[in-house]
């Protein structure tokens, strides 16, 4: 039997993988779970990753011409009640304000007092209230196309929850857009799908594959779903990002009308679209290794931290200042529109200052000690190669090659995805391996099996079903590079089918 | 009788100061009522403005230290009601959530569903919540400081709401940090104060005056409360910011222990600080006039709009180009940090185009005609000069003067206000005179009168409530830069009295 070599997170992915999950997000500093049932406190290096997606996507929006706003958190029920299959949708998941003032009750405890004549839910999500607005902003054809974001906190009570993949509360963007052709609502809502894929494989290093969901998995009240789907490691699927065209429906409940320019009063075609901090469980799950995270540079919290070794007091000042001047250079270099980010990290803690950067998952980590700075150089570590691999590299060249570095690892963290997922797509047009595909062979390691089997479907619901009920399978996305032309058979019910779908377990 | 002059917005400030309020903020298109008892929708040109100060104060923050998280929206009622004064000072604006769930009522109505075991506080501020966690994270004086913020949205259930002003929900930031030591916090309470009066004077163009609360006025929890206290227009005082020195109370309250560097438990000194989006409001009540709102430049939501002047058809491709042209340069300046915005507003609307812009404070209007273009010049307003105050400037010298223009009107709009500050403060040292300088003295305009009095007070909550009573005015602050060898006589009681307080009527 092979050794087994102990590893930063215990236990390993392999070994129990939802596991890992939590112990990941732990030993990274990311996040913990709050008092408050689902809801997760985001600490600063989990946050610094969220600001720097939100920079990085508001940049992008804007540039397609977006703007952001601010609507109200509070949604009246009898605004949720306008779309019947969105209110359906949300219900079972709604955190409803009911009382406006606490008042002391008799045995002296505190209880809700002053009851609001109409129950207000907490945001789920804001086609409704955003609707509301856009029905007074929009009177003519000259006042669209509308196009909006919001950057909020969101509320949807969920039974079983997980730090950041599902959570009560998460913080999100919504894009809410008004036109006046059904043709310019579709593609702008292709337009933010691609918005989404460009950003998640760009900044993310996630390989994503952009489709159309099936009926049964589309957004409440939307006539169309458009999204993109990724492979975590235990080759389950993500979806981390949705954009919706809505048709007339929203704008039906919300009576966004116009006059068109033949002066007919029309009613206005919208989308919506929306990533969470969800993505940052799929970093996690895209990206991390049995020692902990692993960052993409051009979101990482910080991109380098600095570990002087301080072995004599007499050293500690010089060593510093070597620190210090390195680092000032280093914050001035421009990495994927933003400054770089430095950490100096002089903590005597030994070997687990280190591996506590590992588990942190920070790309590069440069040891600075006596003979370093004798030579001018440092000694680097990158988060992309085995642990023990230290370079010694000229002070200077390492300065001037940072974003040459940065670089490349964001871009083999972006090819290992993408093999990885490759490895672990498979064509499938038998029944029995389709099954036995997507069924554990290894009772000890039930997570580790299947993956994205690209299949046929007839179209039907009841196959769906069918597949969901035996298997925890569903039908992920119809993907856009479809071959439309490959006739097959339903991998369920055998009858004739246009398409192959990517058939996963999904989180 | 002088002849009226028609201003863009109805009434003026002299008129109807409250209306003038609503009506320039409909008129500057900021932001509008929503549905929401209280709340109110920020359309993008406010946002827009409270983007800049977000992305302004989030770098000086962070230049002291301090790094951002996210706690949750929901406080359990026990948490708090851990600190006696805090949850009475909250408790009768508190939103509840009580349910989790919609389900359907006997007549097909939806009805909350699924109460919760324990009712959930919508945050009206973070300092329970975040104690929580400075309680887990803190175990030793090596933990320390701990200096987090939050961006986020908070609610307090306000009666009688106004927009930016008084929301039932507004946005802000929370500051929050722990210390080892007294010495420490009070210091890091000053500190962020400091930088609060930084920001509104060097970017909001605001000045302040920094003081400390008097204990009636203080934070419902607090030790001390810091200030700054901006004059409007109608001369009442507006409280732009506060810090606040929370002694132990809310260590205690939490439990937020460390071992000391004498191995000693010993419970942190924390602080929090914010500033929310009222300070919207005081921008508005500050620079504005009866043409609108006046955007200082360094927090504008846009510094300049290309306006072409298209007579001919023939000439529109030409014009067009000219316009696209510069907006690229001028585009490319980087102005108060930020590259700066420019709008080209194309619209056929005549003279309702150029008031417009006037009514929503953009500091530059160049009008770009034919003749403009053929002597390669632009034709320039500002918005701190009188609307019919153009001139012709060569374009190459608009471009290159760009920044200096936008730092005059920045420094005029400054100056303006420190003068209207200074000739209405008054140092008054006769009680007759004092409520004289408080009642208004025309009965048509009862908006029209007082200002800042700086007046003695013996120290005497007594005192302080009477003038209230009487006067509705109140100690706005405890100036730092009090005389304090200056002895006097109580402006109430007659009593002797070792400092002079600002006096006013605030918001």
């Amino acid at each position: 039997m092979a050794k087994q070599i102990k590893t930063a997170i215990q236990p390993a992915r392999d070994e129990d993988y939802p596991e890992w999950y939590q112990q990941v997000i732990k030993a990274s500093d990311l996040a913990e779970k709050s008092p408050v049932r689902g809801c997760m406190v985001i600490k600063p290096w989990g946050y610094a990753i969220w600001e720097n997606i939100t920079q990085t996507l508001d940049a992008m929006f804007k540039e397609t011409g977006v703007k952001n706003a601010y609507f109200p958190l509070f949604i009246p029920l009898s605004f949720l009640e306008k779309e019947a299959e969105h209110v359906e949708g949300f219900a079972k998941e709604c955190a409803v304000v009911t009382h406006h003032r606490l008042e002391q009750g008799e045995n002296g405890n505190l209880l809700p007092a002053g009851k609001l004549t109409e129950p207000l839910v907490i945001r789920p999500t804001s086609e409704t209230i955003i609707g509301d607005s856009f029905s007074k902003w929009i009177k003519s054809y000259r006042d669209l196309p509308i196009l909006i974001n919001q950057w909020a906190n969101v509320v949807r009570w969920e039974m079983r929850t997980r730090t950041f993949l599902r959570t009560s509360e998460f913080l999100w963007q919504e894009g809410h857009t008004a036109h006046a052709t059904k043709e310019e609502a579709v593609s702008r809502t292709k337009m933010m799908l691609d918005v989404y894929s460009k950003f998640a494989e760009d900044y993310m290093a996630i390989p994503v594959i952009k489709g159309e969901k099936s009926a049964s998995e589309r957004f409440p009240g939307a006539v169309d779903t458009l999204c993109i789907e990724a492979m975590m490691h235990d080759r389950k699927a993500l979806q981390a990002g949705t954009s919706h065209f809505l048709g007339q429906n929203f704008a039906k409940a919300s009576g966004i009308r116009f006059q068109s320019d033949k002066e007919q009063e029309e009613y206005a075609w919208t989308t919506s679209w929306g990533v969470s901090t969800r993505l940052i469980g799929g970093l996690i799950m895209c990206h991390g290794d049995d020692d902990g995270i692993v960052l993409p540079p051009k979101i990482a919290s910080s991109q380098i931290v600095l570990l002087p070794i301080i072995r004599k007091d007499a050293d500690r000042q010089n060593i510093m200042e070597y620190c210090e001047t390195l680092a000032r250079e280093l914050k001035e270099i421009t990495f994927a529109g933003r400054k770089i980010s430095v950490e100096t990290d002089d903590r005597d803690i030994g070997g687990a200052r280190g591996w506590e950067w590992i588990k942190k998952g920070i790309p590069i980590r440069a040891e600075i000690g006596p003979r370093d700075m004798a030579e001018n150089s440092v000694f680097m570590a990158r988060r992309d190669r085995p642990h023990r691999e230290k370079t010694s590299v000229k002070r200077d060249k390492f300065v001037s090659d940072i974003t040459g570095i940065l670089n490349e690892i964001q871009n083999n963290l972006f090819n290992q995805a993408l093999s990885f997922r490759k490895d672990n797509t498979v064509t499938i047009d038998d029944k029995g391996d389709f099954y036995q595909f997507f069924t554990p062979q290894n009772k000890e390691k039930p997570e580790i099996h299947g993956g994205f089997a690209m299949s046929h479907w007839c179209g039907s619901e009841k196959c769906e079903e069918k597949i969901k009920e035996d298997l925890m399978v569903t039908i992920r996305c119809i993907p856009f590079d479809n071959n439309e032309n490959e006739k097959g058979k339903c991998i369920c019910c055998g009858n004739d089918s246009s398409k192959r779908v990517v058939y996963a377990k999904s989180y």
